[in-house]
């Protein structure tokens, strides 16, 4: 018979208990499928006497995560505390230095210290395992680590913030406001502490910072990430992309082209009918290209007790079954040095913007946009009651570059009322 | 420097040429991925003289894939030659038998003796991998016994034939019939040289075999699938369906409940708005539901080469990664026989049939179904212009069996002319 891999867990919020229970529940089905029994020894939270539902009376208790890490009972440490600093970190080093492997789901924790952690791992001869870290439920981090490791990857794409995506759809289904819906989801319990982690963007950057570093062979580098937030999505811009057969959605890119490597998580629009245009609610969805495969589309719930869980076991099934590859996928000190792409590949853009009642107007945004060299696709002027005109222009491929060249001199001409709305136009 | 993994590849069609241009192509990333360089040793095909587009004058030839199976220097063979006896499962059994892991792309050969080799690579301490049997360049094998395996899986669903589901979408894309769409896909070499396997759903059964036996723990048994395939759906079936707010589709279905184990391919209703029903062309999908993930769907190019070559080559990285899981995720003498259910679980149905032009005809087929314990949703019948008058009717939920009991009544009454479609209606 096998030793069993026993387990101490840090954290015992709602994935945290998700994952007891499945310990407990399915512990025959684990030991068939892994040939091994997973045994939950230790725990740590900080507050004992807290009620959680279950009781966790058969597991021994540290108030401290660095000491359950330490201890010489446990071979995998199990971090679902979260935070990037302090003790989730602290913690996992200290696993990871007394001979433990780490299951974590902890985004921001990788994506900003990830290189030094994978490398610490290495030289200890661990192995840090993060599926729960990106996408929920989604086996994302098996499929582009391994089951496409024969790929050459192009783009990484993917709605992975379920908080987002269920106030942008929510605003095309309701008819609400950016504002309702930010209160009804702080009321839901759908925000983190900081909501900025989830409306600006900076969590989904994190899980995409995970998948373009195991795509690209790169190190994991968040602060290279273009971030862009859902804030100043309005109903009109919703609107507007419906009547032009598209949905906006808080999208993740990571793609590679002979200009270096882009990554970037902002509101875009991609067409209604197609996998990630249709995505609804809190469901995520990544989609990998590469030179091989074509097109592979993963879809699953984002968040969530049971999902997060079942990633975290998943994990857990690996190391039970004795799987052993670097954080991501290639060894640490092989990973390249992020060399981001000055000019990002050309798409067509949406622009809204409000036109003062100024003659001449029109046609001198036109002209900023000419000189600019992006040509004009459609252009709307909507009727008005005040002394600002909705304005709506959809480019012809452009760069990044070119237009933010373009809104700069726009602002100069002083007939555009406050900042126009840019959000690129996704081909999926 | 760890050794190379060094490949055997029989079978030199398309799948094949594009595991040997992988290879070729990303000898670099392969080795910084896996820590080994993959080396393509020897192949085997019937016809050396033949020109596959590349040189393969690097390579040792084998006319016999049995003898390339027995090579010494070789530690894994690479099985892309397909069909369940003969030189396939020979040449297997030679390798497992003389001490290589085998990676095959074979669905018809694991879904009838996958038992057997199952047990024959346990014993030999070798292991079998098979992604690129089932549902293309999907990571859909390794999803489900790996990235899942904290989940008891309730509900594998797929829809897994390609040419099936080219046909189908194709009918309601152009309204031509079966027949002209069958006729084309032998034109444009989309079938098999036996064509039933792909019409008659056998193909995707064997898929399906292999997909149930991953998630239920139970021994591959293709012949307790129910087969059923499309060749009888019609155009007024495609227009029915979609005028409900449905689409037919081939799918497969594999369930356990207190019942026992169903499993069935079969042409069904699915909603139209649904990832499944939104499905074109030659694209997969398969559908998991696991107690904790709830549901994850998986999306991507059934066949061609890129994307089953692909797939191929995620197995061969595992094996340079030394990954050790049994064929059906848990050791061979621990799954358990399939037991049928003897009644699959409720469904509503969609039947179509030709009533003959006699007085009280109608009732006597409401009659039969009430019968039958079967209450009915809608019932429209046609206009016509000939003595039968084509009737629709949609059931609320029933078992096939009391559907069946009502075919059966129905075919004594001699009102109805030929045999009732009858389609069931799937939840998704």
């Amino acid at each position: 018979m096998s030793q069993p891999l026993r387990l101490g867990i840090a954290g015992l919020g709602t994935v945290g208990i998700g994952v007891v229970k499945i310990i407990r529940r399915q512990a025959a089905l684990l030991e068939a499928r892994t040939g091994r029994r997973i045994e939950l020894v230790a725990v740590s939270a900080r507050d004992a006497s807290k009620d959680r539902g279950i009781s966790l009376k058969d597991y021994a208790w540290e108030t401290d995560p660095v000491a359950l890490a330490k201890r010489d009972d446990i071979d995998v440490f199990v971090e679902l505390m979260g935070g990037h600093e302090g003790a989730a970190k602290e913690a996992t080093e200290a696993a990871l230095a007394t001979g433990k492997d780490v299951v974590t789901a902890n985004k921001a924790l990788l994506a900003i210290h990830g290189q030094a952690l994978a490398e610490q791992a290495e030289a200890a001869g661990r192995i840090i395992r993060f599926e729960a870290a990106v996408a929920g439920g989604i086996p994302v981090i098996k499929s582009l680590t391994e089951g496409l490791a024969g790929n050459e990857i192009t783009r990484v794409m993917g709605v992975m913030n379920g908080t987002c995506n269920y106030i942008l759809t929510q605003m095309e289904a309701t008819g609400q406001g950016y504002n309702a819906l930010f209160e009804e989801c702080g009321r839901l319990g759908y925000l983190e502490a900081d909501p900025n982690l989830d409306v600006g963007g900076i969590d989904a950057g994190h899980k995409l910072t995970l998948l373009s570093s195991i795509a690209f062979g790169t190190k994991p580098a968040f602060d290279k990430v273009r971030l862009e937030g859902i804030q100043r999505i309005s109903l009109e811009d919703i609107h507007h992309a419906a009547d032009m057969g598209f949905r906006i959605k808080l999208l993740g890119v990571a793609q590679r082209s002979a200009r270096g490597l882009e990554q970037r998580m902002s509101p875009c629009l991609v067409p209604a009918n197609s996998p990630l245009g249709q995505l609804e609610g809190g469901t995520n969805m990544v989609v990998i290209e590469g030179d091989a495969v074509e097109q592979v589309v993963l879809r699953g719930p984002g968040a969530g007790e049971g999902p997060t869980a079942s990633a975290v076991m998943g994990d857990v099934c690996d190391l039970a079954r004795g799987l052993k590859i670097p954080t991501f996928g290639q060894p640490a000190n092989t990973l390249e040095d992020v060399v981001p792409a000055q000019t990002g590949l050309p798409a067509p853009y949406y622009l809204r913007m409000s036109l003062l009642d100024k003659p001449g107007a029109l046609a001198k945004v036109a002209a900023v946009l000419g000189e600019a060299g992006i040509s004009i696709d459609r252009m709307r002027q909507y009727g008005h009651e005040d002394a600002t005109a909705p304005v709506l222009i959809v480019t012809h491929k452009t760069t990044r570059d070119a237009l933010d060249q373009a809104l700069t001199a726009m602002a100069e001409t002083a007939v555009v009322d406050g900042e126009p709305v840019a959000l690129r136009i996704e081909t999926v």
